[in-house]
């Protein structure tokens, strides 16, 4: 397994495009992305969990039940979400402008959008930048960077990556971009994941590696608690990889799945180090539980906790709050066995033994948490169970940001 | 029922006092509580459900279980949590010195402690003061002020009250002082609530009264997700105030639990008021729920959202949060039949209707919300359920108390 260049272009026979098509107004930043296939695909997706759904969420679930999407538009600036019927008229009419200059079906074309809840969608905008942004189509990096730039909004990097691995001797790439933050707990900038492949597989076992993937990546991300309406997360599978079709869960399909994972892992931690105005990268480590799920359960509870969040902003050494959101977490443990260290590139320092204090350098933890990685490690001496969440610290950033978002 | 002052002095037969022991270093504050009544007592008290307890919970627990509490000790600067069996030696120690020079056996005293977890409780100065503390009891509202500034740690107001009411013709008073913010949500700095009534009530009536006002008031708080290790609110009622005492449910008790559940609420509103940094009062009202538990969950989770309070600092009027905060609190509703309304001081304005944005002014909208107190309405359509929940914006304020708390 290799990193390589180009993002979603580096898979065989992928295009994307970006322009700035006028929703965001004056700004001059891009505001629509275009991916396709030129050849059929199979795919997967996976959407949020909020009773709150977007138009685009609502028509895209409709579209990609068949599993043969193989082109995708989407649009910053605006989430058509609670826009009504309109809504979902502008929804629909977005895949069937891109279906029609691309000469495919409106059903296999999948919609998204990002922005503010509430506002109609300028669907005038996306008709009279259609024929552009079709034109723009590339299969470089170009095209790649220009579509992951079209789909950002509070973003303050570019999240995105592609891999090389091999399957009975072919070479096959995966690439991926995602803009916002986490699945489960994502913030109001909204994730968008688009993750292409020239992988021959299954719609059944793409599925299936999907996921399980973004079961152990994106949710386990986690900035601020705030389940976004427009979350969704694609894999398009165009085959031109030529490999042996994936068909059963055999060695070719172990090598694709771990490969979606380690993608997705690499995204969903580049979505918590680009939580909105967060300064470090924050990873919450449980070990020794009774299971991975209350493993998971209680690793959330302290990297969602805005007490140690701001405690890690301000390197501040405060073990307290760890315990004390582990103890809320609503999982069974004994405080009595629970350690907690800090570690970073800095060092590792261990402040509580079987859950009381240690005494410890309070220059050294300083130091350790003054780094812009941190990890909390939590041993339970329960099991043997372990995992890990990704978050990100509290800053005043981030009160400024969602202090006036709309402005 | 008329407001009066004097707090928890206020009821017939109370002292209290307050000092500055040392536990709060070269502050200067006052860091040692005591409060007492002269007669025997009834009491009830309600802990913190976390899992992670302090010694001074896991003492008072034992003690408050026989209903007879009529002394209370509580320090600040120091939470006495995740101390070991130190901790446990030292809270018990502390009930001992306050019984032994007030002459009432140790059970009869509760304990709280409020500050940094896990640094262990310097009990020498504790030791050190009780001569002072006891001698500087007194039965007026100076007695009262000194013991609430000794239990204050982050709080930037006092938050006090004290209520007269009749039954059978004997006027009876109320008086409570509170610290720090919530139960079900409070932050770090620790809920401590400590109400003294001189009403004549038996216990198992108290604490049934108890229950209810605490679940219709301070368990309606959110301030940031963060349930503490110290929570705790206890109330002691000597019947010094002769009226023919409580036994049954009937008119008298009525009575005297709303009475409890007003200053309760009153408490409660003020723990929101004076959340960690913030600049207003939240108010949200969920209407026409199916029943009232659902009704309080809904309203809870737009109360925690960080979108929404962050909106709410930046007087954004961004209801699609709103939204978003409901469509992720697992209750089961219909997004096409919601309405969502801001209001206060300034003004009424509707934003969303049957689900869909509604057309509004900008500027009525901000004027709305740049009041210290804002309500936002939700009516669901569903039923005839209501619920009222209590919380605060998010500020720059709120990160930089919580980045350098220990500091």
């Amino acid at each position: 397994m290799k990193a390589i260049d180009g993002g979603v272009c580096a898979p065989q026979g992928f295009q994307a495009a970006g322009i700035r098509c006028g929703i965001k107004g004056g700004s001059g930043k891009r505001d629509l992305a275009l991916i396709y296939s030129k050849a059929p695909c199979t795919s997967a997706a996976l959407y949020t969990t909020n009773q709150v759904k977007a138009a685009s969420v609502l028509v895209s679930r409709q579209h990609t039940a068949q599993g043969q999407i193989r082109g995708l538009i989407a649009n910053s600036g605006n989430a058509n979400a609670c826009t009504g019927e309109a809504g979902i008229a502008a929804a629909r009419r977005m895949a069937e402008l891109a279906g029609a200059a691309l000469s495919i079906p409106r059903e296999q074309m999948a919609v998204a959008s990002t922005g503010v809840i509430g506002v109609p969608l300028p669907i005038q905008a996306i008709e009279a930048g259609i024929e552009a942004i079709t034109k723009g189509l590339r299969s470089d990096a170009q095209g790649h960077e220009a579509a992951l730039e079209a789909i950002m909004t509070t973003d303050t990097r570019k999240k995105a990556g592609a891999l090389e691995i091999e399957i009975a001797g072919f070479p096959i790439r995966l690439g991926g971009m995602v803009k916002g933050s986490g699945m489960i707990h994502p913030n109001m900038g909204t994730m968008l994941c688009f993750i292409t492949t020239d992988a021959s597989i299954s719609q059944e076992l793409l599925d299936k590696a999907l996921r399980r993937s973004v079961q152990r990546s994106f949710n386990r991300v986690t900035v601020d608690g705030d389940t976004s309406t427009n979350d969704m997360i694609l894999i398009m599978a165009n085959g031109e990889g030529h490999n042996p079709r994936i068909e059963s869960p055999g060695p070719d399909y172990a090598v694709f799945a771990a490969a979606l994972e380690a993608l997705c892992i690499s995204l969903a931690r580049a979505v918590a180090r680009d939580g909105e105005g967060a300064t470090k990268l924050i990873t919450v480590t449980v070990k020794e539980a009774v299971d991975e799920a209350s493993a998971v359960v209680l690793a959330k509870s302290v990297a969602s906790s805005n007490l140690v969040k701001a405690a890690c902003f301000g390197a501040d050494a405060n073990w307290g709050r760890v315990l004390c959101a582990l103890g809320y977490a609503g999982i069974d443990f004994d405080p009595q066995r629970v350690d907690v260290a800090f570690a970073s590139a800095a060092g590792y320092v261990c402040l509580c033994k079987g859950g009381r204090d240690l005494p410890f350098c309070e220059e050294v933890a300083k130091q350790i948490l003054l780094e812009d990685e941190i990890e909390i490690i939590i041993t339970l001496g329960q099991g043997v169970a372990e995992a890990v969440v990704w978050g990100c610290d509290l800053s005043y950033e981030y009160v400024k940001i969602n202090g006036d978002y709309r402005s």
